[in-house]
């Protein structure tokens, strides 16, 4: 399974990349029981709608024991704290079931 | 580079998933020019709010070059036709870059 996050437009989209990498991915390679993750920017919308989405950052774990206890550690609360800091109004966190 | 395809939620999601795994994802299989791709249904959302979307679907190319050379194949067209038939109103698609 993966956590799937969804950011929303930030108002300075240059400040809020230049933060995320310099801190909010380092935390992402301490997290334990992370089997991967995945972030990068939207860069166009194919469907002529709003560019909602700044950002998509997916990370994997085997399963939700494993991603309840990494959040559950401190470097997975400095991650919630940070999250709460930064994500724009309108971002998104869902969890998703990969098909095999 | 990748495609980033967000499916809204289907009126009838059994029908809808038994349609996109039996027609639809055969379809990414034989699309040339994709280096991989992955597909899966959102189960939670954890931000308490509206569960917006159904399934989240990436498909990865080298680059645009080759997105559009998939999109202009026969099994591409196909694949547009279909996601317009199938896709619920909502669905958002986006091209997105991946971080290194």
């Amino acid at each position: 399974m993966k956590l799937v996050v969804l950011y929303a437009q930030p108002d300075d989209p240059a400040a809020f990349d230049a933060h995320y990498v310099s801190a909010h991915v380092p935390m992402m390679h301490k997290l334990g029981g992370v089997e991967r993750f995945e972030t990068g920017t939207f860069t166009a919308a194919l469907d002529g709608g709003e560019p909602t989405y700044h950002r998509l950052t997916e990370l994997y774990f085997r399963d939700q024991a494993a991603m309840d206890a990494a959040f559950a550690s401190p470097v997975g609360a400095a991650m919630a704290e940070d999250y709460a800091k930064i994500a724009p109004p309108g971002s998104r966190m869902f969890i998703a079931a990969v098909d095999d």
